[in-house]
């Protein structure tokens, strides 16, 4: 290639990325700041503010990981977690497993609390398995699976873990800005997320926010956090205080004017209106899908609003069907993953996206490549 | 604040982040893609190949880190370490040091050579310390010391290494793209640089590579990388392959546009021409700097080209004078860091900055700084 890159302007479609405001990709284009500049203190403290908001918490240790999602899957379960403690994870798909691969490689002891792909955690077995393994430090769990397009209930998961004495870590990288997300009412201690899909901002950032206990159970540490890039400790030093920021590692400075922009694109429209837009789009697009002969994978009432799992329909080669609509209809939609590989098409609706004019674009896209 | 964010457009004359062409700018502002959208997966081909012609290397373990430099330092140690190895790290900086606190993080057994701050590492201490440490393992320096300005002879330090047996990991942040690099002929294990230096993007990215015998060594590990994030098996698994690429993580599509963009105005340029550029500024403005009664911290021969320490006169007041060259001039330049805070400046001209009309600017607005 070797020449300057011309990127299609595809319809975004799948699980994340998602496409983003036209205001947002106007805010990475401007000038790059120093990572201490006053002025880029400013925006971090602002990011911070918007982040609070998003999250729906009060804590100050709520800030930006300066990587993508799975970054900050691990800086969550790198800093609750030492070498031995016991964690049980629930896992009901693809990323929740991630978790389960990422404890084994800093040394954690992992419980699994199974669940079928495409259906939400059922309380009942993280009960069971709590009362299985007393000594159980921290629950793990996905809030929306993007791999199979189920929510489980984590205020009720966070309740059974803290009436067991446990810490909790969720992973809300496909629900954030999307699905009702109460951080300090659900008690919630580690939450990730990413930038690139309720919040649609472009890929490379994970929003990340630590309760009061986690902090203090961090500081408490019987052994050193076992990563350098993603230790609490020392992120806080750059993040907080109101005198001295102290040097960790150089921020993305124009990534954070694209998160910045994006969030408060998110505030102006009020994150409970936003839940509502997702919500009911969701409602719509799954009536139209039926419409055309298309089911979803999940029962009602186990849905993610903004992330629809479609079984692939008998006769119907997914990866051609797939390739027809990015070469087409310039469509990205996502392939299953693991288990649910070639079963299923997940179909996104996102932020900016979420919204009728993509209804009826996939919509029809669909009708004309299943029409063969 | 709470309102779109405007960045003063700063001369960023520090130690980094630099100034950025307008097209880099540009380019990070096009429409994003998916991460296994065929067209992104062509760019981050693109990317792999000017990433090879910048490193001097034919190694197909090139690739980008998605996070800033430091998570490259971080994802080349705990690749190439596993618990209770020796490693030997030539510390003459902050910035080495920081490798010292990541090793140990990670659990290996840390040998330090240490070296005055502000100059070149001496050979001579680290063949003292091979024949002291026949057990080590990996031996670990910074090219170009960000913290203090002094450039050491890598390839010298690399044929040491290797002599007793040991893989290298060199840090080349401040160093890659203006100064000489040869990875493959030096025979360096493990190199990492970061996006917004001497190769003129914006921060965020780390541009790593890693020589055969490293990934065979990594290959051959009796445990298990420590970080699943930085694993690169799981990297390559993604970066790599004419076939599939397997999902790792959401890569940072637009951010990727502009190091494309960067990597593609440096090759254009020819990377002898820009190593040459960033000399002859460099003698041009230790000069002037001079002649305005400045002094450099480092002997001549080994200074880094791009970032210059500079001796802070006595009776100023160096915090003072850096503020008022941001208010004022809208400069930015760097503090000391560690146990040359306060004592020095550093001054970058990199990439894009490297040329007379900003050394002009620079040296003129410390006349009008210091004149007081």
């Amino acid at each position: 290639m070797h020449n300057s890159f011309k990127p299609q302007n595809r319809i975004l479609m799948g699980p994340g990325p998602s496409n983003v405001h036209p205001k947002v990709l106007e805010a990475l284009s401007k000038a790059p700041l120093g990572h201490l500049d006053p002025q880029f203190i400013e925006l971090m403290d602002d990011i911070k503010l918007l982040l609070k908001y998003t999250f729906k918490t009060e804590s100050d240790a709520t800030f930006v990981i300066s990587g993508p999602g799975s970054l900050g899957m691990e800086a969550s379960l790198v800093n609750l977690i030492e070498h031995g403690d016991k964690i049980i994870v629930c896992v009901g798909g693809y990323f929740a497993n991630r978790m389960t691969q990422i404890v084994e490689k800093i040394g954690g002891q992992v419980v699994v609390v199974k669940e079928t792909w495409g259906r939400a955690i059922d309380p009942q077995k993280l009960e069971d398995a709590l009362k299985q393994n007393p000594d159980t430090k921290v629950v793990a769990f996905v809030h929306a699976e993007t791999s199979t397009g189920a929510l489980s209930n984590i205020k009720l998961l966070s309740e059974i873990a803290h009436k067991h004495n446990c810490l909790v870590v969720a992973d809300t990288v496909t629900s954030l800005g999307t699905t009702e997300i109460y951080v300090d009412q659900w008690d919630l201690d580690a939450v990730y997320s990413c930038s690139q899909k309720g919040l649609s901002c472009t890929a490379g950032m994970s929003p990340i926010t630590f309760s009061e206990r986690a902090v203090h159970h961090i500081k408490k540490r019987k052994t050193p956090v076992q990563s350098w890039f993603n230790d609490l400790n020392l992120l806080l030093g750059y993040w907080s205080g109101t005198d001295k920021r102290i040097y960790h590692h150089t921020a993305p400075s124009n990534q954070f004017y694209g998160l910045h922009e994006a969030l408060l694109i998110l505030k102006d429209e009020g994150i409970e209106n936003a839940w509502r837009r997702h919500k009911e789009n969701s409602g719509k697009f799954i009536s139209k899908l039926k419409q055309i002969g298309l089911e979803p994978l999940v029962p009602e009432g186990e849905r993610i609003p903004n992330l629809t799992a479609v079984k692939v329909p008998e006769g119907i080669d997914e990866a051609k069907a797939r390739s027809e609509l990015l070469n087409k209809h310039n469509l990205e939609i996502g392939a299953g993953l693991g288990e649910l590989a070639g079963k299923i098409w997940r179909i996104g609706l996102m932020g900016y996206n979420s919204n009728e004019k993509m209804i009826e674009f996939c919509i029809s896209a669909l009708k004309d490549v299943l029409k063969k």
